[in-house]
């Protein structure tokens, strides 16, 4: 990407049933959107199995490069569930009941119900800070740079105010696109003369089709809005040349 | 995961639209399926953006630790597109012509459209293999393990019948699944104990909500049938006893 990043960070999706094609990834692109709106950039995104080594080489790894590190999967009740631990390897601290993560899931079981399962997804890294989730379950947690969310995409999202507070935001990245009623490849070397002249800017090219054939959406993306809209003018002149 | 591999694999999907969260990414669940039906596991997807030293980095890592990669997107005619030349510059190749990839594009272009962004796609790394295009236009490739597949999923669905006569494949990967009529912090006990007992099979337990209630998925992966069937007996007598 062109345009300078003032924050930048890393999706973790931790979970066998992306890797084996059951589920659709569909928290890479809620986070990514979400966080684009705060100024934070999504450099890369990556989706490991349920498996404690590559866990934290990967988290190791990326929290270093990254100045944030959003994971999602592995905090629930059962034997997969692996985030959490391997979170505390990765930072080499003690995992451990958290205090106020254990009294809300006290308080939101039932006495015979709060068993061994309920009670693991109160064990965190020491030091974690909560996340709550607003059905009053299991919260979610963040240690230093690394945000540990659950998988089920309700409830990431029920935990972005609260993320809203602790982040510290950039930039809004703006994102704007036009509709190019031409193949893409009509169009390349022009858009390509058009970039190198906008080099602040990120422009994106995909190519569709559908029952009226083919076309190409074009994306703008970057923080200075005057420009972007600059930018757009001329790639509008430029269709025009190709629809006449 | 637990189960032997006889051969594992990493998808790279390149792409700023991913990243910005513009586009779900479809095509690892896609390719993930496919390859696990040929007993070919995903061990590892990345998303980076259309970014060259990123790309080769990747690249050059994925696919010294995997069997085969499989990389999908940034092929096609225009400035963002630089999958190919990043390829031939992770392996040190010239990036250059194809010949057979020419003359396929230049039949499929009347000679006036046929310009240099329809040209650059049948640029390549030196010594790549082919991989067709069903409708006749531009192909993708392999080079040494790696396979450069486009990012439009009905492109790359088009070439699977070629990639099933090239990959030498394994022992099909078999997914069995059973619905659980209760939340999954109920019965992590249990199935942590039959997991231990079946130590080559991955048991994944995946809950959901709808306006039934709660309840889990759990689904078996592993190459040996007998055992995943037996393993699904005791899973499904576990059931029973939290249904009661």
């Amino acid at each position: 990407m062109n345009f300078s990043k003032e924050f930048t960070s890393a999706i973790l999706i931790i979970g066998n049933e992306i890797l084996s094609g059951r589920t659709v990834d569909k928290n890479t692109s809620f986070i990514a959107k979400w966080l684009g709106e705060l100024g934070i950039s999504v450099e890369e995104a990556r989706v490991v199995p349920d498996k404690e080594d590559v866990i934290i080489s990967s988290l190791n790894e990326l929290r270093k490069k990254y100045q944030y590190v959003f994971t999602t999967g592995g905090i629930g009740p059962t034997h997969d569930d692996i985030t959490s631990e391997s979170v505390a390897k990765a930072f080499g601290r003690k995992y451990d009941y958290n205090k106020e993560a254990y009294t809300i899931l006290e308080k939101y079981y039932a006495k015979s119900d709060f068993n061994e399962g309920r009670k693991k997804m109160a064990r965190m890294p020491e030091g974690a800070v909560l996340i709550y989730n607003e059905n009053g379950s299991a919260p979610a947690f963040f240690v230093d740079n690394v945000f540990v969310l659950p998988g089920i995409p309700s409830y990431v999202e029920s935990m972005i105010p609260q993320l809203k507070k602790i982040l510290v935001i950039g930039k809004k990245i703006i994102s704007i696109s036009c509709d190019a009623k031409v193949r893409e490849s009509s169009i390349a070397l022009d858009l390509e003369n058009i970039q190198k002249r906008y080099s602040d800017i990120d422009i994106g090219s995909y190519p569709y089709s559908n029952k009226d054939g083919f076309g190409t959406v074009l994306v703008m993306r970057g923080i200075d809005e005057d420009k972007i809209i600059k930018c757009k003018k001329e790639i509008e002149v430029m269709i025009k040349k190709f629809n006449q």
